[in-house]
């Protein structure tokens, strides 16, 4: 049995029922989770008196799906309200606006965090960061086309050592420049711990890339920084894995998960990946948190982006992720996949015709 | 290098073409193929000498993709003029109206075969052949909720020896019954060459399921007998190897020829199949045919039919080819995967409103 | 429930079980199998009750393994007594000895059904049949080398259909002269029901591919023919299938099943496919039928093929089908996964020396 | 191109290499490697001529394999000299016997390093550490049987947050006091760099999981950490990532790095994961590097285990790592694939055997 309790839960609450269950004879401990935790194995209570005791948010069979994200529980587990928006707001120090907290950001990343059920979001970039002129052509291309946020890749995972590694902190300050210029949320990825700290002074949401969807060290780190993290699925990983990914960011502290189906390996040659979206119908059906899609990386070749951008939508995605550049050829990597503005503008505002039609309120309010 | 005759094309022409290659170092063999077609290996002449030639319709390079079915090549070399529409219509004979050959089921045959040009459409029905009043009341609802034919299986492919393997020419005979009951065409799965002639009374379109893909001598059998012929992909096939298995059916006769996508095998356990809409788009990039997608057997789970029916629209699939039954509990087989009638006819009608959208003339005139 | 009747068993004696089942209150339907198989669904009488009955062979539950190839029955039911041998020994006739029934020929062909009881054997040749000196050359060597059948492809599985689709009948003519003048047993593959009339007068062991494992239809015409029958896996196939495939075979009449596995499909590129050996002890584990590997097609480099043969044996492969050549790098197709009669040598001698080892009877009596 | 210096070049020959690349147009810079690595691309001049300067170790076309660990290069480049090992023998502290560094314990440690010259050895012991009694009986019956070191997870890798993940140091403290006793190395997984400094107090070659293999984070600090390191590979993870992943770890000083393949992720669900033995001798022929194998998380069976480690070592695996227990069925974790030591000798009893015929000197020389 797992017993989650609530967030305000005093230890004295947390010592009462963890006696009440050794009485019954199980043996109990605590889990490394940021909100209290048990594991309680054996004994004779059952699961409805646990949940009943003070302080108990929710008692769960271990076969029960990851509780936190799971759609039985309530969104308010993972998407916090207000209060906690404002404490990650002021932890949140901004290099570009440190005077006066940018409200439109914190709203942005919120935006993309709750984005199951305020209607789909584009997120769009390069695949790493350009130039500071680059930059703000794609900045500005990508506002254009309504999406809500930039990406691009700092810190960038490579099968070679001797690969580019990314441009580091130099690249988040140039990323954060050109998207406080057009009023986008920065999504970028972190590949280690000690990313983190730096990551967070730029981004307002912090991705986990396919390669690191296993490394519970870092989801756990990630947690802990109570930022919106976007998780992308691992690449042979099942929907069972990554739901308990997004699990582990859950119970240490991540307050906005969000999900993104990038493609997964299978035995066919004529695309990068397989996009998988069978998943995202499963995964939304089993958990509150938004799903997103990469077709990008999902099908590596930038003349199929956008009608797997549709299809995603159509399968019910609440947002795309996707390589985008003012001048693709001439992207400094996986330039293959990545599309014009053009191209991006075509997508945002097929994604909007489709959202009016089925009466659900617009994702990006401008 | 591959060289197509023109179907018109003479023996003499023939032998003229074999002679000039010879003379000119190549050693050439005649393949296996209705049209005749002629490999040549070595020898001094260009292709496009060779192209010149009379009655050549095309001279390949043996890495180019498969002549017949690929984008580069008019349809008209599959989908072929009213005048072989007529002989084909002549050659069948229906059980249930012999006398007069019926237009509509002709149309109805050819609406599927050429919906790459003429907008989506939606094929429905039970996995295996009901009882008549079922497949009646099936047919309705097909018929009603907007489809252009009924599909259900009367040979069976089952793993093990020992299940039901169908109802054999008994099931075809109700579901012509049913079909022209309703102004429906039909589509039914032939397992083995002995199966054609039998089927070929009854069905407007001949299916081959993924299981047999890779079997060439049906695929043969098949394009001799002059029939759309419906090709699902293999579980394990590539988009190259389902082309070229297309090409089999074309290079032997088949004049209209439907590839049909129905979910690849991967390590995901969640879902039966993994639908595979990358080779959708891919397959629509590369060949001039149809593409349906079957999102029945792709996911396995009916609750997630519609959104993934709706992203295969999305992608750019010429169609549908969905379980549906009136009473999907009580489906003699797939159950676990077949639609009820209201959700086929809310896909349907979502089909319609988009493709409205786009501006495409509707698939259904009715 | 599936109940198998023995093999003698009389109709009087079926009506009875079928009666007394019907009395029980089940549904009864004879199946499509050479021995009279019956399904059973519902009524109150018990397996162990129908197991006693006379003429019952076998009563299985629906969930059970396949009856017949599972390690569970007697080999017999597979592998059969004397007298069946004579029927198809007599029913064989040879062009090249017709009149003098090579008794030989006979005992080689039972040596590879029955490996798994005797000892691991070796079948080897080139890809295709080459022409008449070579095809000597190499049935010499793979003479030498110690193996007791040669093989080499008379029909062709070919994605496109302009590849050379083999040389049939003349084909198996070359590779019966061959064998014949060495003393080898010959296995060439069918890839059509047209083909196994033609194949049985030249051929000991018909071969299926694995793009036709899943072909239930050439399956069943394979059984009729009650000849030796090796079935390679499918690229996507489970053991779960591979095992009701052998059981299509064996229920329609074929007294030796061989299975082999011959590499799956998976995601990685430096090989041609991935050898599955935990699917060769898993499914020794479940049936009694031999389960040979082919490394060639397996791995597809011929430098790799050695040591993936070793390894297939001490995995416990009742033996090895390598394609192998006189001058590898002059062979028509697969050449550059096909060893020299030097490497197979070597292989065939680690073969015996482990066996010899194990304190096993040698494969190859001479 | 990729410049690989000298480990002892000095600051002035790097930048004289800088210099000349440059002058000869190249665009240059510095990898973050611990041995100097340059990147240089454009420039006129050529490799050979680069490789001619002072202190360049070597100059390599960017598709060229991995430098470090590739067979063309000599291993002294990973399995370094007995200078480098004293250093690391000197770095190196044990709390358990702090004051005499066991010389032992490095020669345990380097004979797996260099399995690949001297021949196969064994690694076993529990998924889990398990209570100090039974790590004694457990550390006692893998030494009896012959292994080189003791495996057993103290962090352990677990899909869901809610499952016990491991006891941490105190379970490392239990695994060296068992191994002490024995005179077996130590073998244990690390999760995040934050356990590299605790667990290289404990272990002798430390452990990184499927999980983790494209944590390049984490490479880099085990890199660093300068100790030999066990490199499983990723579940869908190709040859050429695995072998740049090992490069990784070369490339920031790892010295003795030790591949082991554990199973990928295929469609076959009869089996936990499919053991891919092509990969094995795939990445001898391409790597210096030693190539264990882990049939127990490759198949997941107990009963499967034993053959598919003969089968392993047949194909030229240099050892295996297996999950053995005095008592399988009381396993704290993995039990369905833990076999018992009676097992385990008759593996290693086996190897020898195998490697004595092939007059290789054999790996444990007690």
């Amino acid at each position: 049995m797992i017993v989650v309790m609530e967030r305000d839960a005093t230890e004295g609450q947390v010592a009462d029922v963890v006696e009440r269950l050794t009485q019954a004879g199980a043996r109990v401990h605590r889990l490394d989770a940021e909100r209290v935790t048990l594991g309680a194995s054996g004994g004779s209570m059952g699961r409805e008196h646990v949940a009943a005791m003070a302080a108990v948010a929710a008692a769960l069979a271990d076969s029960d799906a990851p509780p936190l994200v799971s759609r039985a529980s309530p969104p308010s587990q993972t998407s916090p309200p207000s209060q906690t928006s404002q404490t990650s707001q002021t932890a949140r120090t901004s290099p570009s606006s440190p005077s006066s907290p940018s409200s439109w950001r914190e709203a942005r990343a919120i935006q993309l965090g709750e984005a199951s059920h305020t209607g789909p979001i584009v997120v769009a970039g390069p695949c790493s960061v350009e130039d500071e002129e680059t930059m703000e052509r794609i900045a500005a291309g990508v506002a254009a086309a309504g999406a809500v946020a930039i990406r691009a890749g700092a810190y960038k995972p490579r099968s070679s050592p001797y690969s580019f590694q990314g441009l580091g902190e130099e690249g988040l300050v140039r990323l954060r420049r050109a998207a406080d210029a057009h009023g986008l949320a920065v999504v970028s990825e972190v590949l280690d711990a000690t990313h983190i700290a730096v990551a967070a002074r730029y981004c307002d949401v912090l991705q986990v890339g396919a390669r690191n969807m296993h490394n519970t060290a870092l989801l756990r780190e990630l947690g802990r920084a109570r930022r919106p993290v976007l998780l992308k699925r691992g690449m042979a990983a099942t929907v069972d894995e990554w739901l308990n990914a997004a699990e582990y960011l859950a119970s240490t502290g991540a307050e906005h998960v969000i999900l993104c189906e990038r493609g997964i390996r299978t035995f066919e040659t004529s695309t990068r990946n397989t996009l998988d979206l069978n998943a995202v119908v499963v995964a939304r059906a089993r958990t509150h948190l938004p799903v997103l899609v990469d077709p990008s990386h999902a099908v590596g070749l930038r003349e199929h982006v956008e009608p797997l951008s549709l299809a995603a939508l159509a399968a019910g995605a609440d947002g795309l992720l996707i390589e985008a550049h003012v001048d693709p050829d001439a992207a400094t990597s996986d330039a293959r996949q990545t599309i014009d503005m053009e191209t991006l503008a075509r997508i945002t505002r097929a994604m909007r015709a489709a959202v009016g039609q089925r009466g659900v309120a617009g994702a990006t309010a401008d």
